[in-house]
């Protein structure tokens, strides 16, 4: 349920609303936009007397919220979340190209990749340190020494970092990490969740398998009713029965959690395709839909890639991806 | 299995060859580049010894061809095919708006927005006669009736036309259509691709709810094995487990098909989507991910119309998409 | 929307409310049980005054029927229909066991099957003369011919013969064939529905690819809404993410139909999951479901087979899966 | 790779060459049967000279096994392993019914509910601690006094339990736990699954909502790969376009499990088909098709029941079902 104020309500009635709600037992988030402010309220919202509300001198409207989502939605938020790292910002306007190799493999092939990358234009750097692999015997990433390279790289270039966490007991490694990325086998993992919301640094949240954007909302809001209201939401792709690409790039997630929520959306066309030639049409077709970023896999030498090789793009290729993307995001705004 | 013909290969000599090749029980398709000439074996070719092949003089290399589709096949033709109705052309550099009605509903319906869409840009109008329905209580389309409307149309505007063919034994009534869609139900539909094979007229063959690229493929190599080489394939959204859209766009369709075939690939985001919120972004996308073509439901009155209200842009709305469509194309060239 | 008739109703009052209902523009449809008698009503119900549908005297009781199936839906027809081909019954209590090769591919192959089948214990033979190819290279069937060699094996076996028709224009070679299923990819061929819905034979329909239990009984409506109410439902698996099994098996599908239609329910396991190993167990299963019968492919030599070798049994493995089939059969009863 | 050794081969020559194999750095599991000896080789194995390993005496044959899942594969471990709780078995011919509310809601309704279903004749009692919820805001379950009572119920009953772990900060509060579950939306939570590798509790691991037969191998992999060999696979109902059910019950992945793997397959048709009317059904289809236990939800009061009401049997509904199921499992055996 939100309650609209009126234009030209003062703090103090505000607060004596706000408080009389929470007497009630329902949590209540403010959202103060130029013309009107919002109160959000989450919680038992089938005691509240809409009509009683609706009569107080200050309350322009009242209106039940059905989705089950409250923080993430875009009722009770109007305005688009912009997401700061460092200088780079993500959200209502802000667009940011991510680039970096699947893991960490070394400080020579991480600074010489990250090196490439800031110099065609990405505004951040990604690297695995701790790999979600499908094999108990495959690499399974350099851990907290991977992070450290990627801290050397972030010096080296002034590129912000993002990398994924898969154990909420390795969280204090992340303590230099300017966004850390839950992972698609995660994003129902609520524990994990809860405990990311506790942290004040903004969340990447990818959309699991063959998670509807209801659940990737939700798995949101896990995240937001803890504290944290940095979220980037990022499809990567979803499981179908098309076996020609890896998974299904959904791209409506573009438009489609834009009208429903708030959060920017990014969308990762590298583990979505797993296939080079697919990739610059999906990442080109990704900005033109409104994405606030694009996430891309580059290596410098893919053939040799500790994983996801097929899908890496050279420094060369990302060089002229990035062009191709930035001219397209100019054609649409 | 095709082979490469080597630069000045005489026509006698190449005429010569395929003879050989026939009397082999194999079907020969020609594809003259203006680089190189290629022969496109289909048949049992596990009976052609490739090393002779390979040992002609005028022969250049021999290359086993291991997917099913065979004439759709870039392999077999490597240059983009454009298909050409009236002065429209589609594929191979060349890119159109498809634009009208789901269904034809009346003179007045179709000629004021056949107008509407002439003027915003579009050069094709579709709309359907006889209409693929659900359930049997539901309004089956105008059909014989809806096609001379059609026609009406396209005589006042100078459009071509294209619309759905169900069932082969209305065929005659299609004499003065463009172009015949074949619709996503009746994609492996297999008799009815085989006779309209036989016929001339460009076909746009829809991708099954839950039909792979190859199968989408397959039943392109259906049309064409009969004759008729003038098949536009077309995106319209696969069947996934998100409810929130009416089925899931799968737009790495359109590079995807380019990399396999050299038909032309236009996309549908209207029945894709079922919403008209995410329609832009998605026609947007689409031509930033290289479409031939970009196919979408305008009504002039969305709220009366008989079928598919939900998703059927305005006039107005469609004019907007239109200019938003030309700049994106014009980005990407 | 049905209306409930009293018990001791006399056939005139029932015909007095009929006459008046049809002058209403609807479609009665009546279904007289032992202890009830149900008017089923199709058409623009919005119109009828409930209220007094209600008060009239012989009327007990009205509801809405909001699923868009009428016909096929068991509100309509409370007691399950039971389908007669020769002295074979299914539905309604009575189980059938229907088995052949994919195709029939000779007059010795096809009378061997046959006669190993009957013998084993199967009801009805099944065997393809019109095949549905992926690929217009394969082999297409036997056709007319193939059905002469079906009737071969009726004859010298006494067993019913069910197989597939494609092409409403082959309807007349099927005028001896007792079962005419109607393959998943035409699921949604409307217009062979509606033909073969004007023809009294039994059909098998089988459930498209990615096709609802709504979508399969809407198709059942469009058979049944010219005039066949003669429909058996057929899941043959769906497709799924799943790359190990040809398709996933819904065995949910019989007693949620159950619980939907009164038509009754058979289950092919065979092109469900594509290897024999799986084929027994999902046979056993879907009987101790209650399935109405089941569909298997038997062929004397799998490995010659020229279509699904992988999924046929041979008799001898046919001969002990029929045993299991009963003594579960039996088992639930 | 497997290395079957010779019959009569003594534990002292079978330690030898284990040693050898170690040496290159390979993991050997060793799998005695009554008949054979497989060391199941788990690493670099393309360092093995095949040839080599072949000529030694006490060796009999030597295979590359090609399936990433190594000591969850039948080819690593020919017989099935049984898993034992208390006086419980399941696998290898044992059968077992887990019957238990979704969650535990009081003492009274935990005592109530295990003392029906140990009449009935269930073998182990099932109730969730630590519920995983899409929303922050539903009942996340009563935690540590959840499995107190659960203990409670235990002792009262003598039926050991089974309850989902969702944070492997909270082992230490199931060490009375018979058997842990690791939820489907947990089945690629690598670290949670390496964890509770080193514990040697027996594990009950549930498919994930859109993975495959060999991804849920993959991940009783990792738990295996740490120590404890003790995994049941449960198969819950992936996801797919149908929506009359909650999820689409695989019944196939019992044969096919069983074909692949040596451990026990469980099905729960409850969260699968989430509708009462299908349960009975499916639960006994799953009994015929060979499954080794079967896992219902069970409430004295499901329209009060705090989660999954609506696909929770009585205790009299789950008594018929029980007789069903023994009645069925004696058919197939």
């Amino acid at each position: 349920m939100i309650a609209v104020l009126k234009h030209g309500t003062t703090p103090d009635q505000t607060q004596h609303l706000i408080d009389w709600l929470k007497r009630m037992n329902l949590d209540v988030h403010v959202s103060e936009g130029q013309e009107i402010t919002i109160l959000g309220l989450i919680g038992d919202t089938s005691r509240v007397d809409m009509e009683l509300l609706k009569s107080l001198e200050i309350v322009e409207t009242v209106k039940r919220v059905s989705e089950p989502f409250k923080q993430a939605n875009r009722k009770f938020h109007p305005k688009d979340t912009i997401i700061e790292v460092g200088n780079v910002r993500i959200g209502g306007g802000y667009f940011a190209v991510i680039a970096g190799p699947c893991s960490v493999e070394s400080e020579e092939q991480i600074i010489e990749v990250a090196t490439a990358v800031k110099e065609s234009g990405a505004e951040i750097l990604r690297g695995g340190a701790f790999k979600p692999r499908t094999s108990p015997y495959a690499f399974q990433g350099m851990k907290g020494e991977g992070i450290k390279l990627l801290l050397k790289a972030k010096k080296a270039t002034g590129l912000p970092i993002i990398t994924e966490l898969m154990n909420i007991n390795d969280l204090d490694l992340f303590a230099d990490v300017d966004i850390i990325q839950i992972g698609a086998r995660n994003m129902q993992n609520f524990d994990l969740l809860k405990e990311i919301g506790k942290s004040k640094t903004p969340v990447l949240l990818k959309r699991g398998l063959a998670n509807t954007f209801q659940e990737l909302l939700m798995s949101a809001e896990y995240i937001m009713s803890e504290g944290n209201e940095n979220v980037i939401l990022c499809e990567r792709g979803i499981r179908t029965f098309e076996t020609y690409t890896r998974n299904t790039l959904d791209l409506s997630a573009v438009p489609a959690l834009h009208e429903l929520s708030h959060l920017p959306v990014v969308i990762d066309p590298s583990h979505a395709t797993g296939k080079i030639k697919l990739i610059p049409s999906m990442a080109v077709a990704a900005t033109a839909a409104g994405a606030d970023g694009i996430m891309v896999e580059v290596h410098n030498n893919p053939a040799c890639a500790l994983c996801d090789g097929a899908q890496s793009l050279t420094p060369a290729q990302f060089d002229d991806l990035n062009r191709r993307i930035r001219r397209v995001r100019e054609a649409i705004l």
